[in-house]
């Protein structure tokens, strides 16, 4: 096991061992385990070592983000929502426990997110705020809750390209973004405009990797159900064909790394990190 | 209209003066009104004016106290939890638009109550941190939640009257409680404990005063289906009788009008609030 991973697992131990023993406890043990990435923890804690600091005091804000990040895919993959049944290589919650429990879980992960925020031991309140300005806008009414809204209200009508992809950046990049920020403002920087352009299209880019990687490979590699696909929603790669959205691919590496450079990011530990979302052996 | 009426609506509309048009915005706009009682926004705005300071830069935090309550309400009433399909006098949100909606409604509303309290204006990062952990701590994991977990889990069994008192003291309590240190906390208070304590009996006499008017009277009256009673929930009534419970209800009474007078809250706007909610003429 990494260091990474042995310090997440970790931290989420910590945030279990603050529960009273109940049905939910288990039920949220279950929905944060499993074979999840942790792309957006990781991006927020390599930007912190890339800045000079000590990413361990800043697990709980990672788990925070990687909380958020569940409780979007427990409510995503409820019967009235997606209706996945698989998630992370084994059954979804509502499916391994009951419906109510999957609601209850994705409430209990939102809430706890900023309750992980607030009760950082060494954060300036000032830095909280702008935390937790930054997640609330991300995920709310005007980021990833509408950005689901959008894609639900989408199904079977004609959208435009456009349409298309700002519902998949609210939908997965806002998210995104407020993880590199999150970095960007532990790390105390002051400017933060250069970090929302990176973190676009860093966006567009791994929404465009999954519906590229959706439509060439299997479902079961995927560890998911492959709903997209089965509900015949519109795709930036339906839109554009496969070799035109592989140029796009492509275009979307450049202006990244052009980021990382006018971020003087070149050669850290982010880098790295981005590197292999670009090549998506992450 | 009374002044509070008409600045509450001015805040609601402000709140969602700031989304794009969609289905979004027209279900919460839905979901917030109606014949609530506000009484979260109340008693944290009354306590407000009683310690000498002018409610009205306020209001949008009385807003994220009802967002959360709105949101907590939506998803107990969808058909995987109580199942109910009226409320504040008209049909339920998943009634009046579907499931997927009531449920992105609920998400919405809790999140954007964070980024309510978080963008205030006139409060200091100190505050907005003391606000956000008391809030999230209420009615995340260990608070609102919990509560709503243990009820699902007792329907059918036999619970003591201790573990009633618990779960409805986190399902209803805990977000009165917030509500009243959220004036705490507006006002710069130091110590919070007299103010928990009135809270908790608040909270227990509210919750009795429930299941006495659902022993007492029709469904109809109270605007809201009679669920609880047709799922044969055990409630402090049910378990003392109705002559025991009201002697209960009275002795709430004495202890929360201790509290005020420990406060030296006598003879202001916020005991005038109390002394409605002891009447239920509220």
């Amino acid at each position: 096991m990494t260091k990474f991973n042995e310090l997440f697992e970790q931290s989420i131990q910590n945030y279990l061992n603050k529960f009273p023993d109940s049905s939910l406890k288990k039920a949220i043990a279950y929905a944060l385990s499993g074979t999840g990435k942790r792309l957006r923890p990781q991006l927020m804690l390599s930007l912190i070592a890339s800045r000079g600091l000590s990413p361990e005091s800043f697990y709980s804000l990672a788990l925070a983000l990687e909380c958020v990040h569940t409780y979007s895919l427990v409510h995503d993959d409820l019967p009235a929502m997606d209706d996945d049944s698989m998630r992370r290589g084994k059954p979804t919650v509502h499916i391994a426990f009951d419906e109510a429990t999957a609601i209850l879980v994705g409430d209990a992960l939102l809430t706890d997110a900023f309750s992980l925020i607030s009760e950082h031991t060494s954060l300036s309140p000032d830095q909280k705020v702008q935390l937790i300005t930054t997640l609330s806008n991300a995920i709310g009414s005007r980021g990833m809750v509408l950005g689901q809204v959008l894609d639900i209200a989408s199904e079977g009508k004609n959208v435009s390209l456009n349409e298309l992809e700002e519902m998949n950046q609210l939908k997965t990049g806002k998210l995104l973004e407020a993880s590199i920020l999150f970095g960007a403002i532990v790390a105390n920087e002051s400017s933060f405009e250069d970090y929302k352009m990176l973190a676009h299209h860093l966006g567009l880019l791994y929404q465009l990797q999954d519906d590229l990687l959706e439509t060439l490979e299997e479902a079961t590699v995927l560890g998911k159900s492959k709903s997209d696909t089965v509900r015949n929603k519109p795709t930036t790669v339906t839109y554009l064909g496969l070799e035109k959205a592989q140029e796009l691919e492509k275009d979307y590496h450049q202006k990244i790394r052009q980021s990382l450079f006018k971020l003087d990011l070149e050669h850290t530990l982010f880098s790295t990190l981005i590197e292999t979302i670009i090549q998506r052996s992450y």
